[in-house]
């Protein structure tokens, strides 16, 4: 998670919504993203979604099975979905996103006996430092008043309190 | 809708689930995809993510306001949570996906309230088409016993029935 932190880290200095991801298999880091939604002027340019694109293409395999996706905040519907997608089976993140978090905020989608696959999820591992930072850039773009960012990686408001 | 078929008769042609979509902006095609997840090896490349990020990079917005997105087939948590991020305004899909749409089928994305976005959706355009180049494309699959490939671009199982 502390690689996940400094890939968020990443994404602060380019004015992006903090969130950053890594995707483990076999104990070693095999693919990085964060968030570039508003650099790349992509929608699906979430942090998880790059690693997921990324640990495909060095696993040459859609299935990443055998796989952990670290992401500092909850995933968003489309995130989960890819995930999903992807047969990740275990998924660990920092801070809950009430306003846009799938994996226990606003839906579960990690446990749908009707979908075709489930995933072991942990959550809570640095928070306190997931949170400040993103604490910290909304902050920052209210005090600016650039309000459009204030959106998790393109999803909901993301709370300060 | 007629595009977006066309858009999946060349996903059949590579071996790929039949599933095309097409961007419309001031009623003109912007961008046009179709399911690669096999090709690609990439668990994203579903019809409407290719699709949306091609709009993105023509429209140079992550905001893909006034566009219509079609597609062949109801779209699934990942895709919609992605029209949701674009902020597409409008989707028109051609066939239920009954094991994993998220557009009336499994869940309904597209009106829920806590979201910052809702979308208006149209379904059952070109069904007939739609659902016959689907079921056409697992007989051959059942046929053949390549048994894995028979999930929607990495959906459920689409019933044949």
């Amino acid at each position: 998670m502390k690689e996940a932190l400094r890939e968020a880290m990443k994404a602060e200095r380019l004015g992006e919504v903090p969130v950053g991801a890594v995707v483990v298999h076999e104990g070693r880091i095999i693919a990085r993203g964060y968030n570039k939604r508003e650099s790349m002027n992509d929608p699906t340019a979430h942090a998880e979604i790059i690693a997921i694109k990324k640990a495909s293409r060095r696993l040459k395999n859609w299935r990443l099975s055998g796989t952990t996706l670290y992401v500092t905040l909850e995933p968003c519907l489309m995130c989960m979905g890819a995930i999903l997608q992807a047969r990740i089976p275990r998924l660990v993140f920092a801070s809950f996103d009430p306003k846009a978090g799938a994996c226990g905020s606003l839906y579960d989608l990690s446990q749908d006996r009707r979908l075709n696959h489930r995933i072991e999820v942990c959550s809570g591992i640095c928070d306190d430092e997931a949170g400040r930072l993103l604490r910290e850039f909304f902050v920052k773009v209210r005090t600016t008043k650039e309000g459009e960012a204030s959106c998790p990686q393109g999803g909901a408001f993301w709370q300060t309190s």
